[in-house]
C-alpha cells in the first residue's frame, strides 16, 4: 500500500461533497462553544466509543444512533462534559438532540451529540439552546460553511484546531474524507476525552464503515497517550454521505481503508503533539515483537511512562527507562536480544548499554518529534504508539484550571 | 483482628534481637551509598521481586538467595541500579556478594544483594569495594549499630527515611518485627523503584514467612503508586531470625500474619507521601465492590489517575475525575448505585452529583491525607490503595536529575 493511492489536500469535515459546519459564537462569560455538522442527505453511520463505565449521556445517545447505522447531523459542545449527571443529564442530551433536529427539520433518530468539558455538572441548556437556535439557522439559510470555525469551537485545553482531509483515488473515481478532532488531557488507549468526526463523500455501507473504522482506531487512536486517563466523553464517528457516487468495494475497500487508518494516524499524532502542556511528540516504534499486539503493548507503555516523558521534556537520554517501560507489559522481553535508538542514536544492543556522548543525546532530544526505535529480536510484529513529554505545564492546567 | 496485638515503636531493622545494620560514609564526590543489615546467626529468609522483564543483576541474584530459603546478610547499594548492564552486571553484583560474604567469613550464598539508583551504567565497583570493606570491617569490630544511618544510606530522592517497627504479642511471647524502605519515583502496584528489608526475631520457616509475606504485600505495596512506572530493581526481603526463641505457628500464624500486614501498609503509606515532589499523601477507599480484587483495582487506578493527582495538588475538588479513573477499571461499576465522599464531604450520591460550598472542598484538600471514600453498592468487597499528588516538583525532579 503505497501513499499515492491518497493526497493530502487543505481541508477538514466540509472538504467532503454534501457536507457542511457552523460554530456557534461562545456567549459572554460561558466556557460553552458548540458546532454544527450536516451532511445534505442522510448518510451512513458508524461510531466507536469509550470503554469508560462511567459513560457521559451523549455517549449514551449517540451509540443508539450509530446501531440505526444512520445520521445527517452532529451537534457539539465543549466545556461541558454532561458527565455522570443522572438522569437530568440524559434528559439534557436528548434536548440537545431535539432542538437540533426541529432546528434542522430532520427526524430527531438522524442527530448524533458530543460532550467534551467539565464532568458532573449540569450543561447551562439556555445557553446550549441558544447555540443551537444559532447553528440550525445558519444551516437554514445556508449561511457560508465554517469547518475552521467548527473545529476552534470543539476544542478545550487544547491550543490549535485539528483538521485533516485526504482525497483517495478508487479504481471507479476519487472520493475524499475529511476529519476534526480535539484531544488535549484524558487521553489514552481505549478512546479519551477525545472527539473525532470524520466524513466522507464515499458510498459505503454502515456495516462496512463500522469494520474499516474499527481497523483504523486500533491502529491510530488506540496508540495514543497523553496522560493514562480514560475519559467519559470519548467518541469517534464517521458518515459516508455517498454524494461523490463512487462506491467503495472490492479491492478499494483496502484502499480506502489505508486511507482512512492514514488520516487516524495524522490525527492521533496531532493530538499526541498538542498534549496539555507537551513540548514534544513522542514516537515509540517497536519492532521483532511476537506479534502486532504485543508490539502495540509494548510501544505504547513507552509513550505512557511518566518517567520516560519527564526525561524527553528534560532532554535528558536516559534510555533505562524506556527498556524498564518495555519490561513492564507482555510478553517478557529478552534485553540479550534487543536494542534501542533515540532519534537514530544507538544506545542500547544486544544486552549491553552503548557509549554514546551524552551532548549528542541531549541534542537529539531538543527535536519537536522523539523516536524511540525498539528492536525486540523476539519475532515480526511492529506497531507504533504516539504521546507527549510530562512537563510543569500538564501539572499547571491540571491543578488549577477545571477541565 | 484488633490492634492491640501489636504495639508500635520506636525502631527500624535493628529493633528485632540479633539484628543489626550500618551505613558506608559516601565516597566524595560519588552518588553511590552503601548499607549492610546483618544477623547474628544464618535467618529463615524470603522475598518478592519486581514482575519487570527487565530485571536488574542484583534481583536476578537475590531471588536465588530467596528459592535457598536462608540468608544471613543484605548488602544495598543506592544511586546506581545495576540494570540492564548485561553480564557484566551479573559479575558485578556476584562481586558485591563475594566481597561481603569474604568480609563477614560467611558463605557467599547467605548474602542477599539490593541496589537502586540509574539504569544502565555499569557499577563503579573500586568505590563498591570499598564501601564493603568499612561495612564489613564495621560488623567484625562489633561497632555501634546503625540502623537510622542504613535506613539514609539507601534513598535515592527520598526527602525522609523509612523506619518503622512493631512488638507482637504471640500466645508464647513476644516477638519483634523491624523495617526500612526506600520509594520515592517508578513505584506501581507490582513494586517498583522501591527496596523494603523487614526483620523479625520470630521463630518462623521460609516456607511459612513467604506465605505472609505475599499476603502483607498484596495488601500493602501492591495497592501503592506514585508514578505508573515498575522498576527494574524492586524487592521486599524478609528475615526471620528466631533469636526470640518463640515460635509462630497456629492461631499465632494469624496475629503474627495481621502485624506484618499493617507494618507494611505504614511503609506504603510512608513511601506514598514521599513520592517525588509529593505534597499529600491521597487515600482510596473502596467500599461495595463485587470482591475485594475489584475493590483494589478501582482504588488502585483513582491513585493512579494524573487528573485526580493534579486536582489534589491544585486543591480543586474536582470530583468527577476521581469516578472517571473508577469507571476504567474492572467490573462496569453503576453510577446509580455510587457515591463518593471528599475527606468526609459527601459529592456524589446514587447517580447524582451533591450541591457542595466549593470553598468548603477547596479547604478539605489542604489536609496532608486527602481520602476519597468510593461506595460502589454493588457487593461487600472493599480496599485501599495509597499515592501522592502530581506536582511540578515531580516533574522537575524526573526532567532534571538523573535517577
Amino acid at each position: 500500500m503505497t501513499e499515492s493511492i491518497w493526497r493530502r489536500v487543505g481541508g477538514d469535515v466540509t472538504t467532503p461533497e454534501g457536507f457542511f459546519a457552523w460554530a456557534a459564537s461562545r456567549p459572554q462569560g460561558s466556557p460553552l462553544a458548540m458546532a454544527l455538522i450536516w451532511s445534505d442527505r442522510p448518510a451512513q453511520f458508524a461510531g466507536m466509543f469509550t470503554q469508560n463505565a462511567a459513560q457521559a449521556a451523549p455517549v449514551v445517545l449517540t451509540r443508539g444512533v450509530s446501531q440505526s447505522g444512520i445520521s445527517q447531523a452532529a451537534v457539539v459542545n465543549s466545556g461541558n462534559a454532561n458527565a455522570l449527571t443522572g438522569p437530568g443529564g440524559l434528559a439534557d442530551a436528548e434536548a440537545m438532540r431535539d432542538l437540533t433536529a426541529a432546528g434542522l427539520g430532520v427526524d430527531p433518530a438522524l442527530v448524533a451529540v458530543a460532550s467534551t468539558g467539565v464532568i458532573g455538572v449540569p450543561l447551562p441548556m439556555d445557553a446550549v439552546a441558544e447555540g443551537i437556535a444559532g447553528l440550525t439557522a445558519a444551516c437554514r439559510k445556508g449561511e457560508p460553511c465554517d469547518g475552521a470555525g467548527a473545529a476552534r469551537a470543539i476544542l478545550t485545553t487544547d491550543t490549535r484546531p485539528k483538521t485533516a482531509a485526504l482525497e483517495v483515488e478508487l479504481s471507479t473515481g476519487t472520493v475524499r474524507v475529511g476529519l476534526m478532532a480535539k484531544g488535549s488531557g484524558m487521553i489514552h488507549p481505549n478512546m479519551a476525552t477525545m472527539l473525532v468526526f470524520i466524513t466522507t463523500d464515499a458510498r459505503v455501507s454502515a456495516e462496512r464503515l463500522d469494520a474499516l473504522l474499527r481497523r483504523a482506531v486500533e491502529r491510530s487512536f488506540h496508540r495514543l497517550s497523553v496522560d493514562g486517563d480514560t475519559s467519559t466523553n470519548d467518541m469517534v464517528l464517521i458518515w459516508a454521505n455517498g454524494a461523490s457516487g463512487v462506491r467503495v468495494d472490492g479491492d478499494d475497500l483496502e484502499r480506502f481503508g489505508a486511507a482512512l487508518t492514514a488520516l487516524c494516524v495524522e490525527a492521533a499524532r496531532m493530538i499526541a503533539a498538542d498534549g496539555e502542556g507537551a513540548r514534544h511528540l513522542i514516537t515509540a516504534r517497536v519492532a521483532g515483537a511476537v506479534s502486532e499486539a504485543d508490539a502495540a503493548l509494548k510501544a505504547r507503555a513507552i509513550v505512557s511512562s511518566a518517567l520516560v516523558k519527564a526525561a524527553v521534556y528534560g532532554g535528558d537520554p536516559n534510555w533505562g527507562r524506556v527498556l524498564a517501560a518495555v519490561g513492564t507489559v507482555g510478553v517478557p522481553f529478552r534485553p540479550e536480544t534487543a536494542a534501542l535508538a533515540l532519534n537514530g542514536l544507538p544506545l542500547f544492543e544486544r544486552g549491553q548499554p552503548l557509549g554514546f556522548d551524552e551532548a549528542e543525546g541531549h541534542r537529539r532530544l531538543l527535536a519537536d518529534e522523539v523516536v524511540f526505535n525498539v528492536e525486540l529480536g523476539q519475532g515480526e510484529g511492529r506497531a507504533e504508539a504516539w504521546g507527549c513529554d510530562l512537563t510543569e505545564g500538564y501539572v499547571d492546567i491540571n491543578a488549577h484550571y477545571r477541565s
